[in-house]
């Protein structure tokens, strides 16, 4: 059996999640935000797992990461994707990869398009399918692809190449959502996210490149930060 | 099977949850929010299901609810407690009363204490227990009980003596919450609820008496604009 939480991080829509295997106590984490670090740990303690993974999905322009506190408070290994500017993980993925948590297995997926070191990962677990989909693809949304290397056509074939090949009813977690969505399905994303319904890649680069969203406020700290598993050095 | 969804109103902290059966396309929602009156509609349709009840567990002071407006939109059965002075309601309901949808089944749980119309709702599907607690048990906290009618010393008896009786992996769904939490289960509340680490029911009454909460700032439009289920006449 799975332990499971999805967590909030109201100062930025983020969603973090704690899974753990509920007989080895092992735990995991994605996309932990650096000022909920109190949070994680007092969960953690409270649900009597131990922390042994932290992963980022990409590298974040909207918040702070605790890869590195977390590292620090529990010793665990950080993790992320080999495409990754991050240069203070202990680790790094590639696609395909298997990534275990006691008998849970999650299975990297690449899914360029936001940035080109996203990743999604797939779940399988007491008889359900599960999807954490960073911010490649969002509930009734997508994640924006016009800085860090981002890239529409690439979006769009890791949202419709790989995401939604995958089984209907997967349930999906994404990496943060603005208006009180928790979850989806794929099924459910396929018909009906705004994003999804255009007739081919050219229309999908269209749509992304008529956006016109605000410049990040917290990139230009997020990004070096997380750079460096959201641990600066004091200037 | 459930089709089941957890949404959150970010300006008053509220979960939303619906319930509704896979097969009969049966719906219904507890604690809906008026301002999100579209969010559900747009849900409905796009799930495939038909709203046939909806539920408030209290009358709220913190946010005006929906249940008139969906009446209007869908033609659903309003529903609350016996005890509530809501006088627009289609029905009501008493402790143990069980409110079906499609092949579900919620069972009221008369949980007094935060109001004294306050009701939790104990769900048991695809081999999962499930509570939904309005504002009687919060994750990690409880709600306060120093207006409309509110008693801690009810509250103890209906945390202590009703819902902390529930199987120990029944799994929490609260009415709201502050801190980025999203669930949790009776277990853990009962060991990590702060509030429920009291030796004795007057150690609770003396831990609620002593909170010193500023008053709520939408009471004096909520109350009565729930009493009307969120329909006042413009005056």
């Amino acid at each position: 059996m799975m332990i499971f939480r999805q967590l909030f991080d109201v100062d930025s829509s983020t969603y973090t999640y704690l899974i753990a295997d509920e007989t080895t106590r092992e735990a995991l984490l994605i996309d932990a935000v650096k000022s909920r670090l109190n949070m994680y740990l007092q969960l953690l303690r409270e649900l009597d797992v131990k922390l042994i993974k932290a992963i980022d999905t990409h590298v974040h322009a909207d918040h702070v990461t605790a890869l590195g506190d977390l590292r620090d408070a529990t010793g665990c290994i950080t993790l992320m994707g080999e495409q990754s500017s991050a240069s203070c993980i202990s680790a790094r993925f590639a696609d395909g990869d298997v990534i275990g948590i006691g008998s849970l297995k999650l299975q990297a997926i690449y899914t360029p398009g936001h940035t080109d070191d996203s990743y999604s990962f797939y779940l399988q677990a007491d008889n359900h399918g599960y999807v954490f989909t960073g911010d490649t693809l969002l509930i009734r949304g997508s994640g924006r692809t016009d800085f860090q290397n981002g890239n529409a056509a690439a979006q769009y074939d890791s949202i419709f190449n790989r995401l939604l090949t995958l089984p209907k009813n997967t349930v999906v977690y994404p990496g943060h959502d603005y208006k009180g969505w928790t979850i989806s399905t794929i099924d459910e994303e396929q018909r009906h996210n705004p994003r999804l319904q255009v007739s081919n890649k050219a229309a999908y680069i269209e749509l992304m490149g008529n956006l016109k969203l605000p410049h990040p406020k917290l990139m230009d700290v997020a990004v070096p930060a997380n750079q460096a598993c959201g641990q600066l050095p004091q200037g």
